[in-house]
């Protein structure tokens, strides 16, 4: 038994005292594990350094260095973070549903832990105390592992958050950390630890995340991947498609809801597209553009367009670069985003409420916008808290995950002697 | 590309005039799919008869021929369930949250059909008249593939709920038909239908269901093994304890939803167990039983008990035999239970409050009962209508499944030009 699984055999041994635990005590650990990276934050920056460090020295680009940094506020706001989701309604015993049969049974459905949840992330040390602290809001033991390039910071935060289950009175055995290996050999480990672990949520590039959906014989939660759309219909308010689009696509090029490709109505293009395209190409947006939206580019700068491939519509690109393509209305755009699209984010906009209906209902994606950035697909913004990932798979949760999305339900029957 | 994928491929093409077909014409589609049927018996009936006649000269067990076998009124039946099905409540558009942002942005999540919904089942003619009504009730192009012992039952089935569609206005090509191949290619091509299924639901023996969850690069749901256990506390009424035992395992010894396993408190093992394991040996039950039970057996007629191996504790015999065991109290029954068992259905029969309570909240199964029998488990008896199976895992669904279970949720949202 490699460490990965040992690891998971503790996790699933300590998770009915974490399940069985009243939610006081599960948040009583929360805010313990807050207080304990206040308290320790010296250390967890000094951890940080080392992993920085070894960054610099490997060559690592300045984003992913960003990503990595901790610094004194970052910290802060990781234990604020998880007060927040200590303050959090309960998600566990909530009654969902129930009734009273002919028969006199007494049927409810009750909401209940996952039992263990694996979360396989990259290099970003404030996801270790997030998906922690929403594995422990509901009930969950907890098995990480993060990117290699954040172990010595990941690791200080896990020793804050074992000490504060045992303060707390869980066993410290509840959240298991898995460190990285070259040869990705704990990872699969992890996605065949079937009846160890009830549930796998892969955060972190789209490889990571095909390499378990298909690997996995445990089940997986699929996440992230994001190439998302904004359509501009005919009816559509030009300054509001031009605020909308350059939000989507700039405000933050790297992340899973930023727009990655533009959609415009043929009848509008001619007096939308141009002005459009060259405000996308001020803010370096390299644009890859159908036939007539090349067209249309052609006082751009030399180099700002290029013609798109059919790889293009497909692409995801997390970067200054944008597919545009002309289409002759919703009907071909909902067709469009549905055969490209990874069903995450896809908004319209337009002033047609028809069109609009019909995005909205045509479009199959976890969250569909009318008249708004694809921006806000968020956990915290739809108000769930932190967020342990963006499912873009149709079973189980769909869209932003919070605490309510690691749990299940359990039929709760009773009766005073009754037989078929 | 096989058989199975094309036919795959066909569902997902015609899945979107599925989903967006009114109601009222998917209810339709249920009706007419009802009433074929019943126009069509005598065809169906011949159909039957045929693959009977291959039963019996292949030698097939009296049960299962009895699982084949179709009358007139098992034709009715069929009927008479897809009838219900378009009476119950549409699972579609149900707003089941939303919200208002402070930055004014509408959120709603509202219900919509998963796509395409596989299922692989057994030569059970009646599933796939059930499993193709829950499928259009919920929005979903199915692909079925059943036995091929049932294969001409089957597809005159098919054939009649092709033809409702096609009269309902729904494109007959929602529904798929893959007939079984000795070498099951047509399985493993399912299995591996990435982007075209959206779930897979095996219904069948233990191997099918591991063989799929094991195989499967499409997200499978879990369904139906049952290692169930009734429990005997100490504060039992015995005639009620007796009752509930003699019910749940043999009432119907071929279905998931029986017991398998008996547990008994030592303190009332003496005065229990030696009349009700001679009124189970009298049923013709074999009983598999641990030490102590086995002594309490000594008066039964020989061949009636035998020693009980490990194995046994986690054997679904589908048969008239059952494993007996003692224990010391709740906490036993509840490891052992946890240990044991598949998650499906488990039973305590006690007067103790506290008892009662702690098996409750303890065992970790899908439906979980106080003083009434396991044969309750059932989408019929908990009022889902027909079933599509019994969700034995924790993700998207627990427990019977039936229409809602076959759907998942879309975030709405409606702005006025907001950006991040």
């Amino acid at each position: 038994m490699g460490e990965a699984r040992t690891k998971a055999a503790l996790a699933r041994a300590a998770a009915p005292l974490l399940s069985g635990a009243p939610r006081a005590r599960r948040e009583d650990a929360i805010r313990r594990a807050a207080a304990l990276i206040r308290a320790r934050s010296a250390d967890i920056l000094a951890a940080n350094e080392r992993d920085l460090e070894r960054a610099r020295a490997a060559g690592m680009s300045a984003p992913l260095q960003d990503r990595l940094l901790l610094d004194e506020a970052r910290v802060c706001a990781i234990a604020a973070s998880l007060d927040d989701i200590a303050r959090q309604d309960d998600p566990l015993g909530r009654v969902v549903g129930g009734s009273t049969l002919e028969s006199g049974l007494r049927i409810e459905k009750v909401t209940v832990p996952l039992g263990v949840v694996a979360i396989i992330y990259e290099a970003r040390p404030n996801v270790t105390a997030d998906a922690f602290a929403l594995c422990v809001r509901s009930g969950n033991a907890c098995v990480l592992k993060g990117g290699s390039a954040a172990n010595d910071s990941c690791l200080a935060i896990v020793d804050a958050c074992r000490a504060a289950l045992a303060e707390a009175g869980i066993p410290a055995d509840a959240l298991q950390y898995v460190e990285d290996d070259a040869a990705h050999s704990q990872t699969a480990e992890l996605l065949e630890a079937t009846g160890l672990i009830d549930v796998l949520i892969p955060r972190g590039g789209a490889s990571l995340i095909r390499a378990c959906v298909e690997g996995a014989k445990v089940p997986v939660i699929e996440t992230g991947t994001g190439n998302c759309h904004v359509y501009v219909h005919a009816s559509a308010d030009f300054e509001r498609a031009r605020a909308i689009v350059m939000n989507a696509k700039t405000q933050r090029v790297g992340v899973c809801n930023a727009a990655e490709s533009l959609l415009v109505d043929r009848a509008v293009a001619p007096a939308f597209l141009p002005g459009m395209l060259s405000e996308l190409a001020a803010a370096g947006v390299l644009l890859h553009c159908d036939e007539e939206a090349l067209e249309l580019a052609r006082d751009l700068p030399a180099g700002s367009a290029v013609p798109a491939t059919e790889e293009d519509w497909g692409t995801e690109y997390l970067a200054l670069e944008m597919s545009v393509k002309v289409v002759e209305g919703v009907e071909e755009a909902v067709a469009h985003v549905n055969r490209y699209g990874t069903g995450h984010s896809e908004a319209i906009v337009a002033d047609s409420y028809d069109a609009c209906e019909a995005f909205l209902a045509g479009v199959d994606a976890a969250v569909v916008y009318a008249n708004a950035s694809t921006r806000f697909t968020d956990g915290g913004v739809f108000g769930l808290g932190a967020e342990i990932g963006i499912s873009t798979q149709k079973l189980h949760a769909r869209g932003p995950m919070g605490a309510a999305e690691l749990t299940t339900t359990k039929y709760v029957v009773r009766g005073d002697g009754q037989v078929r």
